[in-house]
């Protein structure tokens, strides 16, 4: 059973929001959700130090798509530069060129390894310092029920105790809006249909190849999604 | 009155701590009073884009000069570069060329120019993840009294609410040690006077010149904690 989605909230503040945009299918949804809703959104991408463009190429398309159909509501990207960074966060498969990308799926052990240790956090710490610069003090984040049992800073007491931090971070107090908590992949595949997120244009798969792998535990995470809607994923595979 | 210091832990887990040494005087002083109390110390400096190369040459220095004093208890120094953040982090005179490094006391409004947006939530966040990269799960941060009043995230609210998310982020509970919450540059000298602390080789201005500038806030804070306790700063001033 799937658990009722928490609200996207309307417009408060200035009416300006960032969002961790990857390129992936769940920040994705949740930018066409605050679109959807009015808000002012500003796309922040994140170069860590990845193996592939792919997921940054993607960001970058999904906000220029946005662009055109919401106007001046896409606030200009900005792209962080981390890469630096990725090469001092030691044995994770998506940075550390000397760990393969495991096979397999997302709940198993070996997945770890595709950790980036502390991720989301520096994402969300830096993408809060690009946000205030800007004069927007609300933080979207994508994170979803089905990145629960893997990932420690996708659960929801990370993401409660880092909503406490960001609050007194500034002199403004910054608002995390994480409202996918409570669903998982199908679920947010089922409210981006009725919106209309462009799925063609995200990038899931770990690997960078010309078509996604089809293998990888993100791959089979977004493929379950699909067929439990009922549609066919319209990003190639190989 | 200066509160009583917090105390200084005795080693813990498998004795490693990482640390924030920046190359000013505070972060030095919790750096040897670490390993003064026995710890495996980790020294990660930060590039986040700053004016001038002399904090990080200090805490280069620093690292040093320990390893000769401590042996193997001094793990290999580890730098991050975040020089590219630095450029998305607008409107503060650290990173921005186009702001100039405001004179006057520490306390006064202009002194919020100085602020990096978000700057200490960076840091701890991807110090955090060096640190448990290199399976050290305790991580030492130099925050102290005197700079409550201009740097949000400076305050004792924001350093409870940091190591709450800290204990979650991760796979092993990330432990914060903040000790010196309770205390201000007169009380830290206090404590690094007694423990031998190369003052000699910390940077504490703003400015980047041959000697210290002896104007900034930041100089002016250190000047005073000397002159408190009847010791002349070793550091050259302009």
């Amino acid at each position: 059973m799937i658990p009722t989605p928490q609200m996207i909230p309307t417009p408060e503040g200035n009416g300006k929001i960032a969002i961790l945009l990857s390129g992936g299918m769940d920040s994705a949804t949740l930018f066409f959700d605050l679109l959807d809703a009015g808000w002012a959104v500003l796309p922040i991408r994140v170069n860590y130090g990845q193996r592939h463009s792919r997921e940054l190429d993607a960001s970058r398309q999904l906000s220029e798509y946005a662009a055109k159909r919401f106007g001046e509501r896409v606030m200009e990207p900005v792209e962080i530069d981390f890469s630096a960074l990725g090469r001092q966060l030691l044995g994770s498969s998506q940075t550390d060129a000397t760990v393969p990308v495991p096979h397999g799926h997302y709940a198993d052990e070996n997945m770890k390894k595709t950790v980036v240790p502390n991720r989301n956090m520096i994402l969300l710490a830096a993408a809060t310092g690009v946000a205030s610069s800007r004069e927007t003090y609300y933080l979207a984040y994508g994170a979803h029920a089905g990145d629960h049992a893997i990932y420690p800073d996708c659960r929801q007491e990370f993401i409660d105790k880092m909503a406490a931090a960001l609050l007194v971070c500034d002199y403004e107090p910054i608002v995390l809006v994480a409202p996918y908590g409570g669903i998982d992949k199908r679920g947010i595949l089922e409210r981006g249909f009725r919106i209309g997120v462009p799925y063609e244009l995200t990038w899931t798969c770990y690997e960078g190849g010309d078509k996604a792998c089809g293998k990888c535990g993100s791959c089979q995470e977004r493929l379950e999604g699909f067929a439990a809607n009922g549609v066919t994923d319209p990003v190639p595979y190989a």
